[in-house]
């Protein structure tokens, strides 16, 4: 089965965006029962994660957090376009997770979503999905 | 091969608990002899990693210094279970982690183990476990 | 296919070394169309990652950044070793990362690459690579 290549458009500098329902659909019409997907954006300044669907509130404490950790400006950054913040944050929550589906369904808590992760935005952004069927 | 299902039981509010063992009998019971291995955890205040198996203050100084970038208390988060640190670590380390296996053995390193990580316990905790033969 | 070994020889004690063609060669040989890639290194003062392969800065700053946050020495490390810095660095950025390739071709980013992730270097060290057809 092909790659599926998919757009995003983000709208802060920093933002989590729920991807789930895209993910799930992509496997649905994959037909597949049982395998793993693995989804991964092309960008050094984005990422892919898993987290908190239920309260809104805890994407906007991730967002905080990491930015008070690791705040946009830094007077030794040699980087001239003002985003190694968005760099860092990138290999940090990582632009690829593998995930697991069983009779055609994500394998995901209850709780969790799965986000595009924007550290560099706005901007129009794109990711991949691999389904692999066992 | 149908996906398994696991059970732990954490014991203090962050601690790395060792599953190696659980993740190869399962390779072991599958009989494949190559492939890679998907651990998922379906738990957003979790997260999966491989680390030191030797010395047990490599545990204690990870934790210890996570805890120390990320304490559980700031006075900006808006979430109100008091656990938005745990959900900042289960992103930074991520629920999920692929590995190889070759002649129905993980490939780890000597000094490596898989630990499941707890960031907002004592709980019961889930975790998945994915083979994939080729 | 058989799992591939690969040897990198560090310089420092922390660096990023570009492993992206190596990696698509190995992929070129298997004549694989379609699949995915799980590139994984044994060692628990390491890591995988992928980041910008254009301006060199880039990895300054972030090998810059993340010494700052997690500094190699701290009074209450109990490690003897004098690296628990890098055991953390290691989980953080994780050992471990799966890619998809299609037509033969690593799907990265015109400004990614893959870096091999020295935290504890100079030194000798391996790292494998896994790749699954579809």
């Amino acid at each position: 089965m092909k790659t599926i290549k998919k757009s995003i458009i983000t709208n802060k500098r920093t933002e989590l965006l729920d991807i789930t329902n895209i993910i799930q659909k992509e496997i649905n019409d994959s037909k597949f029962n049982n395998g793993i997907v693995v989804i991964f954006t092309p960008h050094t300044t984005a990422g892919i994660t898993i987290n908190e669907n239920a309260d809104p509130d805890v994407k906007i404490d991730i967002d905080y957090k990491i930015n008070k950790l690791i705040p946009k400006n830094d007077p030794n950054y040699l980087h001239s376009e003002g985003n190694s913040d968005s760099h860092l944050k990138s290999s940090i929550f990582s632009p690829s997770i593998s995930l697991i589906f069983e009779d055609n369904k994500l394998i995901l808590g209850v709780w969790q979503a799965i986000y595009f992760c924007e550290f560099d935005g706005p901007r129009h952004r794109k990711y991949y999905i691999k389904i692999i069927s066992d």
